[in-house]
């Protein structure tokens, strides 16, 4: 079962494009989590090496929405900064009928639209407090 | 022809959940020279009376995704501030392919996301300074 996995990235770089460490650290065993239960987990940290990479930002964007369109599962990561990347994946997820989990971290006052979604009866909702609980959050969701 | 017309709006309200005065005429002024222009426009902002309406935004959210699918071109308005509702309806109008078109105030730097689609060939961009100008901007662009 393939994960598409949004999370925040450009807010979460230094001045050179690195993804910051600590914020690394989290999404890595987040993903080792996920890919121990056997996800197959697609996220465009690792997928450009955790660094900004301007150099073709349009095929990188097509390349993304290729991987969201062959995903079963559709996982937005949602923190107190509106992600711009994650919303637009979240509209598009939405348009092809994908299972979607918004997951949020603890304390995040969601927007109307993200607060709106959460009630549509194929979407789930999941608060977590540490990356590296998430991961058996969502498989928990998932094999319900 | 329809216009699916989205723009902030949680981000431009005041205390009690009205849409700021000189906002509302901004994109009141914008509507009326669509409407000359004889397109339809769909926009969340006169649709809900200018004004937050927490009571069901379910039933709301699902409303304006149906809108949506009725219309015939897209328009997002970029400011400075992202807008989780207007990324998540772009993703949206993306995967549906909709002809889209992201207005920006002059002056609004796009994030990554938005950067990427401007070269999507069946997106078009506009920089506009003030919204009464837009209509007519975008009526040039729709009618090339």
């Amino acid at each position: 079962m393939k994960i598409f996995l949004a999370v925040s990235f450009t807010s979460k770089v230094d001045n050179e494009g690195n993804v910051n460490a600590a914020y690394r650290s989290d999404i890595e065993a987040l993903i080792q989590k996920l890919e121990e239960e056997n996800y197959e987990v697609y996220c465009a940290l690792p997928s450009e090496n955790w660094k900004i990479n301007n150099q073709n930002p349009i095929m990188l964007l097509r390349s993304e929405l290729k991987n969201l369109d062959d995903a079963d599962i559709f996982v937005a990561v949602l923190d107190k900064t509106i992600s711009a990347g994650v919303q637009l994946s979240t509209g598009y997820a939405l348009a092809n009928k994908k299972r979607i989990i918004q997951a949020s971290i603890i304390g995040t006052k969601l927007g109307w639209a993200n607060n709106a979604l959460a009630g549509f009866e194929n979407i789930s909702s999941v608060n977590f407090e540490f990356y590296d609980e998430l991961g058996a959050q969502l498989h928990e969701l998932i094999r319900r």
